[in-house]
């Protein structure tokens, strides 16, 4: 039997099996049971028919982790919608490119977010309703969720036939590197990266997950999916407040998170002033970029908690690499422990990770040599939306080049060293800009740093640190120079260093090198 | 990208990652490493293609579990071959059937076994080649397999392309209650298979896995495929002689062995004579029947290993039910948790499974009503070979019909009472065999028992228990009658013993009711 992959069948499982079981603890601490989240997402698909939300729509979400924002994904994809989950840290503007972009059909966004809509309302061209979370009355066209919800029946809702070809989320990149793009994804690519994903992360009915990692970006990671299937309960955090995250992680006995390095840091500094009674293992899931490997020691050794990297991107599902300690990997001291763990990871079941040289040819597996990651496998992503110029550059017979620069050792562990727009080609030698950083960052003057190539006659390109100052402490360019000339080989070393007040960031926080290169060039 | 989930990728991964690392230790305790494993992979398609073999090609293996047995899946895989792997334990005639009923063009087959084969290879209607693992030389028409094999390169095969939808193993079904049939299973089946089972099971890099159920059977439950994704070690068993497994398990550090309850029996007897040395964490996956609950606590609470029961049947690539101890089920008592173990199991994530009455609706979630399980879901069996009405009588809208009784309780925790042929209906009321049956094993002097149906005037049916004595004891019918009826409720207790020397069995180890019936209604 060919029967369709399709995530409705993972909260199927969950209301089966966990039907009495918390599903979802609310910012304000209510419960809601997994039947109690299935009759609110079954009324959803009964109002988003009503609307006319048809197979194929468009529906877009803007909000915080809520509930809300949860049954939305189930909610549309009964009615064979394509969830269109939009990052909250946006500007106006960028929500008109996005929702035209996507010709989103309804717009749901909570009522805290509803002032980035209101000022470009009136740009919206194919958005015919907008839903509010939060808001207690109608009025000025717009609907009130709770009220609205609560006026259609709980009962199932009857299903179409949904084949897992269908696209089921639609996520806009992060736009580091440009424009974001559309990426479509079908059943069939969240549903085999959640089923590879609970294996690789143990995923379990026990797990308490706190939801740290906004759901917009490529939903956390696919969590809202895997979580469910396993009958998890999930506790919803708005904003990634460190006091709050430690409260929430010793009230609900949070076993699991997932979250970017930055939040790690800000979380572990606010551990050490508070000490919190935390008897739970607890496991740390981190992507977007590797922490040093002092920063994960301590989390292990004085926290306690587990780390785990992964690495992934939109167009991928969005994960692809797992840094586990293999049965491989023989750690003879503590500090080859840290080494590994601190790399990008190895090719979990059902992708297929290499890293290629401009030839197309696998780069020799030194550790050393850098070449582009490409990705192939069912979690690789449909294609980019109304772009398929892009789609065409980005999967090249059947790979997905990912843009990023890697080295691979012997183990095929791989380690993302760059940005492909990123790297810097000094006398023909690649330079990691992320290595260059890292040392920089040793600095006690630095507070932030990121390194760009700038153009040199003799080399082709050089380093250029553009450096943001802590608080309180004075710094030369010639003494990063030097600092980094006690730690690096020379021809890595920045030839000049600007100081600047703030370095431009996208808003998931990551630093806009491309920015960055504007700016500079303009001086 | 749709990209075809082929089982061809699991040893792939396990090249990669393990390619050094023991994939394979053999009866001699020989290893082989992944590499050397997939080099013999890819020598063996090679001799595949020489011969003739093509898409869609049927290549049978007589083999208990050997090193070649387990290439021979991935050998024949990547030539797009579809392997038929046959049970060991049967009677020559029943090969010829499977053979011919197959169209299968080669035939491997281990040296021990080769006399099953002797006496009717003229009848063998299809296959043209027979290649013998464990042949010095060829001769009388028979291929010697290691001289063969090393003929071939070792270098990478050319894979064609492969589909997901490509039937990639015929296995015929234990025939407990009748003819076996062909059951077609897709790549797509068993790796979807192999996913959710891998995340259930809790497999990883670090288990040793020791391969005691054989691979003929349903791949014994499909493990060749998940434990090879996560590159563990695969120690290999002939015969299920417990002196020789307890000595493997302390030898190699065996983490996780599959079985059925009988031969589980015979190692916990060992295990008490011998009281071995072993260290390790131990998980035992157990199919094919429940054992009794003071059996699995005398596992866990005197030898400390890990009790897990699965269900499955050839038709759903096997596994659809786990019975794990859930989030939701609170053991208020030692007793409570095993009463829980005992149970067959909740839905696996992939499997829907219910319990239906005769229209078609679910019974009542009480744990007492009983109805037939069926099953759904992308492990459901493309079809049965060659037999389209078998076909369209098990599989109906979508849902497989197990033709096993169940119950089910209010956490959907499914309880298998009997086969739908074996239940015994008396009066209206259901009798489970296997509960009439668990009841009179308690009796010192039973060795073994079967309940059938006997017909009867008054109730329609009424339970006929078939009684092997255990040696040096004696017992009546009417002492079987009595005993039962301080047991269970009177309407449940046999008004007929038959004694007999011993039971007709399948070549798996399954009594078959079907013939019991055929002899007692002779009499
Ligand atoms: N473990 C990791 N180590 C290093 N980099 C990582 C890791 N995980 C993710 N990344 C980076 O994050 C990227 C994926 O991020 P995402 O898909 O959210 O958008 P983006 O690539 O930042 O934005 P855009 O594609 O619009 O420029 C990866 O391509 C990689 O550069
Ligand atoms: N955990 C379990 N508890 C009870 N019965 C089980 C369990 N696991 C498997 N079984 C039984 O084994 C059957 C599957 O066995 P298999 O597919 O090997 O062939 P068979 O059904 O015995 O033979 P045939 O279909 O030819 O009559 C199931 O249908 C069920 O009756
Ligand atoms: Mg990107
Ligand atoms: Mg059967």
């Amino acid at each position: 039997m060919h029967m369709s992959l399709l995530l409705t069948q993972f909260l199927d499982r969950a209301v089966h099996l966990y039907g009495r079981k918390p599903a979802i603890i609310d910012e304000l601490g209510k419960r809601y049971t997994y039947e109690e989240v299935n009759e609110r997402v079954n009324s959803l698909s009964f109002g988003l028919a009503s609307l006319g939300v048809e197979k194929g729509d468009r529906v877009a979400y803007l909000a915080p982790n809520t509930l809300e924002m949860y049954e939305g994904f189930y909610g549309v994809f009964q009615v064979e919608g394509i969830m269109v989950s939009l990052n909250t840290r946006l500007k106006p503007m960028d929500y008109v490119y996005i929702l035209n972009h996507s010709e989103s059909k309804v717009l749901f966004v909570d009522h805290d977010l509803l002032g980035l809509i209101r000022p470009v309302r009136d740009q919206l061209e194919t958005v015919e309703k907008i839903v509010v979370h939060g808001l207690a009355e109608n009025g000025h066209g717009l609907i009130a969720y709770d009220r609205w919800l609560s006026s259609f029946p709980s009962t199932d809702f009857p299903r179409a036939d949904l084949h897992e070809d269908d696209v089921s989320t639609l996520l806009y990149t992060s736009g580091t590197t440009g424009n974001p793009k559309g990426v479509m994804l079908t059943h069939r690519n969240n549903y085999l990266h959640a089923l590879s994903t609970m294996h690789h992360l143990r995923v379990n009915d026990r797990d308490v997950l706190l939801h740290i990692l906004p759901m917009f970006h490529v939903n956390g990671w696919g969590s809202p999916f895997y979580y469910t299937a396993n009958g998890a309960t999930q506790v919803m955090q708005k904003a990634a407040d460190p006091k709050v995250i430690l409260e929430k992680v010793e009230k609900y006995g949070v076993t699991v998170m997932h979250m970017a390095p930055t939040v790690l840091q800000s979380i572990m500094d606010q551990y050490k002033n508070v000490q919190p009674q935390i008897d739970q293992d607890v496991r740390i899931i981190v992507a977007g970029s590797a922490p040093p490997k002092a920063f994960i020691k301590q989390l292990e050794e004085e926290i306690g908690w587990e780390f785990y990297q992964v690495y992934g991107m939109t167009e991928t599902s969005p994960l692809s690499l797992a840094s586990y300690i293999s049965s491989e990997n023989e750690c003879a001291s503590n500090d080859d422990y840290y080494e590994l763990k601190v790399k990008t990871g190895l090719e979990m079941i059902g992708a297929q990770v290499r890293v290629v040289d401009e030839f197309g040819n696998d780069i020799a597996k030194n550790g050393k040599d850098i070449g582009e990651v490409i990705v192939k496998g069912p979690l690789v992503m449909k294609g980019y939306w109304k772009n398929e110029a892009a789609t065409n550059e980005t999967i090249i017979n059947g790979w997905l080049h990912t843009g990023d620069m890697g080295t691979m050792d012997e183990n095929r562990r791989i380690q993302v060293v760059d940005r492909k727009k990123d790297i810097i080609i000094s006398g023909g030698e690649n330079i990691s800009t992320i290595e260059v950083e890292n040392v920089i960052y040793d600095h006690p003057a630095v507070k932030e740093v990121a390194v760009i190539a700038a153009p040199h006659k003799k080399w082709g390109e050089t380093p250029h640190a553009i450096v943001v100052v802590r608080e309180g402490h004075e710094v030369t360019g010639s003494e990063i120079i030097d600092f980094t000339r006690e730690r690096l080989a020379h021809f890595k070393c920045p030839t000049m260093v600007t100081f600047m007040e703030e370095l431009p960031k996208t808003a998931s926080g990551k630093i806009m090198k491309v920015k960055l290169r504007e700016l500079t060039s303009q001086r």
